[in-house]
C-alpha cells in the first residue's frame, strides 16, 4: 500500500467518529480537490491550532486577548450567560436573542471523568462578578446529572453576591418534540411550570 | 466569532458527510491535541495531495511510477483483478487470498453522472492485456446497474483476446447476511448457483 495513503488514512482515522473506511473516503475526496484548496484547508487547521486563544474574560475561543463579544461595546455588560462550551455560545448567538456577555466553563463537573470544579473556569466567573456591575447570571447548562451538579455548585459560589439575580433557562418540551417521547422528568417539569394562555 | 474558528469550521465542513456541527466537534478535538500531532496530521494531508501518483500500469494509488503490488516480483503477473476503486484493492488485499495484479478503473460507467467509458482506465487495461501474458481477468465490480453496464462493456472490449479467461466474483448471500433481508435478485442467483455439498 502507498505510504502516503497509509499515513493520511491513519491520521484522519484518529479524529473522533472517523473510522478507517471514512478516512479512506475523505482521502479520495481530498485527492479530487484542487491542490490549493487542500492547501488552504490544511493551513486553516494549522493556524487554528497554533493561533487560537481563550478570551481572558469569558474563556470563549478568541483570536485576541478578548473575544469579539467581550470586546463589543454594544453588548449588555450587566448580564452573563454561563455555558458549558464554545458550541453553546454559537448556538445561542444564532438566535440573536441574547445581547449580554457569555462565560464558557469548559465543561461540567464530572467525578466519573475526573473533572473537578477547579478544572472549570468558575473562579474566573466569580472574580468577574466581584469586579463588575453584574445584575443577572443566566445558567444555561444541560439538564444532565453532571450539568445539574455544576449548576448547584455555581449557585452556591454565587450566593455571596447580594442582589445578584441568578436564573436558569426554561426547561420543557422543545418545539417540534413530541410529548409521547419526552422523558418523565421533562414532562413533570413542563406540567409544573405551565403558563396561562387564556383566562375568562 | 473567532475568524480562526470560523475558517477551520468552514474548511472542515466542505468534507463529505461533515456538517457544521461535526466540523465544530472536530475543531474542538483538534484544539485538545498536541501542536505537533496536529502538525503531523496536516502534513500527512498535504503530502498525500501533492505527492500521491497513480501507478502507470494499474492506476492504483502509488508513491512511485509503479505501485507496490505491480513492483512486487512475487505477484502472479498472469492474473488481473479489475476493480472500481482503490478501496476495493485494500479490501481484497486484506483477505490475503489474491496473489495476482489489479487494475483500478477509477469508477463505473454512469451516463447519469456523465461518466463515459473513456473516463475510466479501460484502454489501459486492454493495452496491458495486449502487451503481456495474461491468462485470466477477474471482474470484481459491484452488482449495481452501473457496475453491470461496466462489466458488459469490458467483456465486449476483451472479446478480441482468444484464450483469455474472463471471470466475475461469485454473487450470493454474504456470510452473516440473513436470507430474509436479501433482495430477490440475490436470492434467485444464489439458488440458481447452488453448490452440491453431499450426494449419497
Amino acid at each position: 500500500m502507498s505510504k502516503l495513503l497509509d499515513e493520511v488514512v491513519r491520521e484522519l482515522s484518529r479524529l473522533p467518529g472517523i473510522g478507517r473506511r471514512t478516512a479512506l473516503r475523505l482521502a479520495m475526496h481530498i485527492l479530487r480537490q484542487r491542490e490549493d484548496d487542500v492547501a488552504s484547508m490544511v493551513a486553516a487547521i494549522g493556524d487554528f491550532r497554533t493561533g487560537i486563544r481563550h478570551c481572558v474574560r469569558c474563556n470563549n475561543l478568541s483570536d485576541n486577548e478578548f473575544c469579539d463579544i467581550c470586546a463589543d461595546p454594544n453588548r449588555d455588560r450587566s448580564t452573563i450567560c454561563v455555558v458549558e462550551q464554545v458550541g453553546d455560545v454559537l448556538s445561542i448567538e444564532k438566535t440573536g436573542q441574547f445581547r449580554g456577555l457569555y462565560h464558557v466553563l469548559g465543561g461540567v463537573i464530572s467525578p466519573m471523568s475526573g473533572i473537578a470544579p477547579s478544572d472549570l473556569k468558575i473562579d474566573l466567573l466569580v472574580s468577574n462578578i466581584a469586579a463588575g456591575d453584574i445584575r443577572e447570571v443566566i445558567l444555561a447548562i444541560s439538564t444532565t446529572v453532571e450539568g445539574e451538579t455544576t449548576l448547584f455548585y455555581i449557585m452556591n459560589r454565587l450566593r455571596q453576591f447580594n442582589g445578584l439575580k441568578i436564573t436558569t433557562i426554561a426547561r420543557g418540551i422543545g418545539f417540534g418534540d413530541e410529548i409521547e417521547y419526552a422523558d418523565e422528568l421533562t414532562i413533570s417539569h413542563a406540567l409544573a411550570n405551565r403558563r396561562e394562555i387564556a383566562n375568562k
